[in-house]
């Protein structure tokens, strides 16, 4: 099944203790297709500007990823964002960001696009992610991103966004402030009242976990001994999750499970390299052999 | 089979962002025997005060654990800890140790105690330690645990331990202090190379890994939402996994990853109460239900 997501596209330059690497191919809708497209059709809709190097968008169209809905905005500049890893790998500063043309991103759909059964509202404003929604009246399954900032300064927008969404998938500590509660089990389940039907709290190296009003759950990390680069982990285990519910065309509390520890696999190869480096070596092939030894790790 | 601890028996007092509570029953050795108690027998070497409460000592009596090897210092006074939790419930702060006769741990085991085909060294001077272990030279498996206060101010007498013991169980910022590295799962394999046959390193909320030369995993913790008081978690998980081993009188690669799984679940009761209070309401029937749920979380 198509599978929508909406989000940034961008040029990340990203330090770590051992490297720096300059314009790479970034951007949360960027990860998450690239993620998703290892299970199903993609339709990507994001802003980019002149700036953008044309390869980009042929790498992303190898993969069988649906660019009609990349606008490229003419003299317009790409997002640019610039960050460093913590030794740890876990924590980050964002040196430099510059929105450019994301700061004026008013996605429209197309007739096709809006007939997509499955989609994802990366991280976004929270307006602009409801716009998106709006557009999408018949999808049967709506997921969403946000982030810190979107909680301190648009709190309304995002409390309203929460109660038309199927499913919220943040980070650990995303979930800690919109539940005001350290407890990660708690902060999951106060999520989850305040209208998505799951919520899916992205632990980083420690794995995810899944609340439903009927379950709770926790899977770890894949134990990766290679952290290069973190940098649209979160996405990746968006888009394969995403990818897989799509593919299945199913989102039982089964298919969610399985679509986790895909998720949760794809990322664990998406830090392996900096930026898409690691996702353009592997193959479904590796999926399925990551897979295999992940759930021979989980049973005893 | 016997299941030999060597340790800390103490008081403690506890505060967290909720509560106070005052002349709690703890100590490593006391946390392990109790977890452990509901696997098999367990022989117990510690040290206390005239001080401790009789009642403590028949408690412990009481699950079937042989105390004869816990000696009352007339005169002598208890080793006494207070420690406050941060609102994260996972950090904590020592306010006030008071080590009292447990400063003069000496343990001289009986020569039944001699015979354990299974022993556990709880956190103490790795000297103290490697007394015990010349105590028991038939013994079959021995691992012990240890802390960043011997890592730092006694670093040889650690590495020597680490030669000589089988399996070592640390939680994740001690092995990252003892391999230099803040990558975990590098982590683990480079304390493995230091001597121990399998490293087990316990993430507290986030479960635990572990590593031998062939295997490498990790295991999610079990996701309670009720976290009262996180103390001696660390010592219940080593308990539950030695006690499952010794009732298995097996530590094939099945039974050890079994056994963590146990370790897992007994810790995650042992947080839901202050010092020992939630594992004095829990049989074995509630850890097999547990397990069961346990089970069904990590398939897909």
């Amino acid at each position: 099944m198509p599978l929508l997501v909406v989000g940034s596209v961008a040029i990340d330059n990203v330090q770590t203790p051992d490297a720096r690497r300059d314009n790479l191919l970034g951007g949360s809708a960027t990860h998450f297709s690239y993620a998703a497209s290892f299970f199903t059709e993609v339709q990507l809709v994001g802003v980019v500007g002149e700036d953008f190097p044309r390869e980009h968008i042929e790498l992303l169209r190898r993969r069988g990823i649906d660019t009609s809905g990349l606008e490229v905005v003419p003299d317009g500049r790409t997002f640019r964002w610039t960050g460093r890893y913590e030794p740890n790998m876990n924590d980050r500063e964002s040196l430099d960001t510059q929105l450019n043309v994301f700061g004026q991103f008013n996605p429209v759909l197309s007739e096709e696009f809006r007939r997509a059964p499955f989609a994802f509202l990366a991280n976004g404003v929270p307006t602009v992610q409801m716009k998106v929604l709006a557009q999408v009246p018949g999808c049967r399954l709506v997921v969403a991103d946000t982030m810190e900032l979107w909680i301190e300064t648009t709190h309304a927008d995002v409390m309203k966004l929460l109660e038309r969404i199927d499913g919220l998938v943040i980070n650990d500590s995303e979930a800690k402030m919109l539940a005001g509660t350290e407890n990660l089990v708690s902060a999951g389940h106060l999520v989850r009242r305040m209208g998505p039907k799951f919520v899916v709290i992205k632990k980083g190296e420690h794995g995810a976990m899944f609340f439903s009003e009927h379950e709770t759950y926790v899977l770890p990390a894949f134990p990766t001994p290679r952290v290069i680069d973190p940098t649209g982990a979160g996405d990746c285990f968006a888009g394969g999750m995403m990818g897989y519910l799509a593919q299945e065309d199913n989102f039982d509390p089964e298919t969610l499970k399985t679509a986790m520890a895909y998720g949760i696999l794809v990322a664990s190869f998406n830090v392996e390299g900096f930026g898409l480096e690691r996702m353009l070596e592997i193959t479904n092939r590796d999926i399925e052999d990551r897979m295999h030894e992940y759930r021979k790790m989980l049973s005893f």
